[in-house]
């Protein structure tokens, strides 16, 4: 450990992503030289109880039903939160203002002005942020990236995505905190964020949407089995046509009900030299077609993830081993916390996750008038 | 032959559809249990020299370079249009007046005006028509509406539409017949309208779009390597909104500039119980998955083409051995023929190619506009 | 037609490759200039019931119970037998000796002097021989082996190959011909040949194997649903380990009883600079992998089937439209029309029957002798 | 931590596995409700810097260039042997010795005779041992043992196993440890012991085999770059057909110069009533093929890892996330453990990498004399 600072960390929230962002600092502490000495300090959750349960099975020292004791605990530099997206204001805006580096998972809040509010915070205080978009953490997404970057694909002219799994395909699936508005959205603002992101990220600024809404399940049991329905007022499906910044055209789908799918992320980028085409189904591939090859041995490559597309190497020597969705947890961490060190921005911190809410509201501002609407981007 | 009634075709064009046309007719033959004796009589290309040449390549006893002249042949029942889009309706109103069956070539003409007046003389005469939405006539494409139609994924919710392939990605193309304003349209009227076809005979009538195109290349050479442009007035991309009357929601795209897509004609259908995945670039299989399969052994089938999925059987008596393209334009010949047999209309006859170019037609006025346009069907 | 040579067909069979054969025939009349005009003369069956409706439906002009006629027909310039493996001698060489082309399904015959009996009988009448090895006759099967010899994958260093079916797996399933042991042996001779005759004619020569063979079943019904058993004497499954005469080592497998498997007609190739994966089951894909590639974006290449592989645009002129089993069975007429007109030798003539026979062969006897067996080539 | 006990981790080794197998501890802690409180004791490396720098990434509390320091470590509990090949005897005896659990990498010992030496040790010392035979460790491959066990695919007929890479594809790359005949063999030794594994776990003893060994590289550089060459002793390739037990056959290849393979560790299991397909390329899918399903909509089902493939959900609550290698090692890691709470034996401890070294030593037995070798199970 010899010089290396001390970072703490305090977590908030113990379901799917509270542990998952547990795995990925501990993996990526075993995997990355990271720049710290990491210290899991407290964890805290709704009940004691369940904040202690955690605090055995995630490795942390201390457990608290309390998120407000992580803000003045001096041992903590990080808060990191994975509560419900309607929380995460509260809780960034808190943190951020004792001066702590913030790490939550997407979407940052349910609304622009809220977003706005913690990126400015955060800008003001000086503190380091990250928003989890877990999916663009792949070695292979960074091949995306540096494939259309050095231009190897050409310029890129059209573009789709897909954010599509099932959980909420069955009608008897009860109301829940899912379907809540407040939390700014159904299945755009929940699972769409992420293929947002993805062309954000391999693409660029989205200029202008125009898109449709479905309620695809009008109501819900107001518990499973219950005879009793509560209104659906978020969307089960959202499609947007998209126009790029830089004259790229697209389009994207979120859909929550897509029975039989269970991570269909999907992109596929075509350009005037080539084409990229990824799954997260398989998310160790990438399919890459280049115009330049010879046409009698031409055809979509099918690139397994190896030592040559960083950082899958930190995790495995040999290629075609294969990194699952914690190690992507893992490099989003490491991302963050060499941010920290470096005092530069994670390429997907707050400014980010507003601009991602940003594409959400117009998305859906666009599905109620029915008209294009344009985002102000920067 | 026996009592088999003799049944006289007259090819007009004998371009890659005129010859696969002919391959169709050909191999229906041989494969098929015919409701007549085929007799290929005549051939007509704009040319004498390339109407004698697909006469012998192609099977036909007699050629001509006037089409007019099949019109009158007394060994002519059918006539099969297979010229650029713009000749059709001219080519089919004077078939339909002059008694004879009716094969033409997608889509079926420019506008829904023209398509209406040659439906109307069709349905007026008696004669039976076809379209040549070939990849319909498919025993995958076939099973996928069996099982849509037993009820065995449930209803249909979502669903989701693609034609593309590559052969205008090169802007250095020169301007073609295939950009003229006046054929109707650009990749939406040319491919598109296989999707839409597609579309309607699994999930039916659409209600109403929402779409926009795209000119990707604003301007060609007007001959290959001339520095005098011609600029580019149609759509290389399209990308549509659709409802269903079912309810059912969905969004297909054409584009015929995408990098690398040789036959991307794909559609995903996901239904209450199951869903059904299907590309043509492997049109042997179709995908399908259901809700009801034991939780721990569910995923996608791939189910390959064999005898217990008719019409295969008349190609193959094993399982696995693969149809190819052209054994698809044999499907419709045959469906053509048994038709005209039976009195009966083909599910893709002009009536359809009609309600087909309903659709390409509301889509590129909803383009125009920005807003849902309503498809009046039937 | 004009100055077009007649050639006049007698086809023996009509069962499941005599149907496929007169495909082939007619289908390669349209889509290949062959250097005759086709004239599909007569048809012989067992019966003149069958024969007669085999006339009609796959269009020749007689029909006959006596294949001896075909023989002593004027207008019959080449015989076609597609009758069971234990007729093909007999009727070959009856062909021979009136001076008849002889088309012959695979495997040539049952033992390895009957083939050379064939050969020779050939060669000295100097007629022009063809046997059945379909799944050669695959433009991606071109593309594979023009890859190999022009050294794009380096030296071939390992080779599996795969003929696996499943269509033996029930063993309810009755004794029938296929498992008459005066055939020449069971899955290996029936199925197995074309993995041999794949394997040759990719990595050239084999110079000895080792083998085992299997009877899964070891007793079948006499017939369905009969209590009366009759012994299997013959091979479900066998084996092999190969040595090429090139330094090349590797294995095939030949299986009737793979549960789930079709058409398992599969080869991989490794060599020094790149690798080939090729399966039946997607016929118009070949999968390359080059190790020259960049590291980075280096993958086994998807290939589709285009224009830009021989013989794929006699059949369509675009990409990715897909060819069919009928379709190899054009290219392999095609190719034995042509030798006809030029008086050279197909790559599976008759010679190359009995040097796959040799390889059949020289396997049974490994398996029943546990001992590594060579196999004169030349 | 309340009542668990302690228990202290000694590492031998820091290379690629000594570092899987940190990780595979470390994610375990994080995931499972393990019986211990995990302790990383102490790390050794052949050089201290070696060990000082593992103890820092991997997290241990001390390091040292001396292994036999761990054995009388009173903190720890487990030895666990990641070294090359030919040290795991002494180490593993020495553990033993001391009443170490040990935990070894695989194969187990170059020899037969070490290996039963090293179960015997264990056996009388009461110790639980592990060998990290990883791609078991696989919930697909659970699935694919209760798929078998539940007979829902039947009995098993036929098999294949493949275990490929291509890391000594470049005839240039130099001499290494892997290369030394101590160790007791090269391809087969090194990863077809895997591939072994695997069928012996699923389709159970291997009663003998017949093989061939190749070498196809004869001498190497004795270091990069180097002209003086040294031979080759041990196998590029090996090849064996397979009997079991159970009266099923099959054949496994080891090979680690396939070009263009990464991780093609692939098997293929055929029974009465349907099959199973598996490659490690896509280590979170399984396909299986039923004969019970409806004959119309049957196909391989390509199933998802999920959380009703246990133990998947202890990494991620939701399906198609998809775990990586490291994980398989946690779950190895865990399957230990409870067995060391239990007093149970894992399935893959010393006594099955001692029964897999029996098939590894017959393989090259039967190589040397082409004979079939017995391998005497149990």
């Amino acid at each position: 450990m010899g010089g290396k600072r001390r970072i703490g960390v305090g977590l908030i929230g113990t379901g799917f992503m509270g542990k998952a962002h547990a795995l990925g600092f501990t993996i990526a502490a075993r995997v990355f030289d990271l720049p710290f000495e990491l210290d899991l300090v407290s964890v805290a959750d709704i009940s004691l109880d369940g904040a202690e349960k955690a605090r055995r099975s995630l490795g942390f020292r201390k457990a608290t039903a309390d998120w407000r004791e992580l803000l003045t605990d001096p041992d903590i530099d990080i808060i990191d939160i994975t509560t419900p997206n309607l929380l995460h204001r509260e809780m960034a805006l808190a943190a951020i203002a004792h001066g702590k580096h913030v790490y939550c998972e997407k979407p940052l809040a349910p609304t622009v002005a809220e977003c706005a509010e913690m990126v400015a915070a955060a800008e003001k205080a000086g503190v380091v942020t990250q928003v989890g978009f877990n999916y663009l953490k792949n070695p292979m997404v960074f091949l995306a990236k540096e494939l259309i970057e050095s231009g190897e694909i050409g310029e890129i002219r059209s573009v789709r995505g897909i954010h599509a799994e099932d959980f909420m395909m069955d009608a008897s699936a009860p109301w829940s905190w899912r379907l809540d508005p407040r939390s700014g959205g159904g299945a755009l603002a929940d699972i769409g964020s992420h293929i947002i992101a993805a062309l954000r990220h391999l693409v660029g600024p989205i200029s202008s949407v125009l898109a449709e809404t479905i309620i695809q399940v009008p109501a819900r049991p107001i518990s499973r089995g219950s005879s009793e329905m509560r209104a659906v007022e978020v969307d089960d499906i959202t499609r947007a046509f998209v126009r790029f910044e830089s004259g790229a055209t697209g389009s994207f789908e979120a859909n929550w009900s897509a029975t039989g799918r269970k991570m269909q992320h999907d992109f596929e980028i075509y350009g005037t030299k080539g084409s990229i085409v990824f799954t997260q189904e398989r998310l160790n591939e990438l399919k890459v077609w280049f115009a330049g090859d010879d046409i009698r041995s031409r055809g979509y490559r099918t690139i397994w993830a190896g030592p040559e597309h960083p950082p899958y190497g930190a995790f495995c020597v040999a290629p075609g081993h294969q990194i699952g969705f914690n190690d992507l947890k893992a490099i989003e961490a490491n991302e963050f916390l060499q941010a920290i060190a470096t005092g530069s921005r994670p390429g997907t911190d707050f400014r980010e996750g507003f601009e991602v809410q940003k594409v959400v509201s117009a998305t859906y501002q666009s599905a109620k008038t029915n008209t294009w609407v344009q985002i102000g981007n920067g």
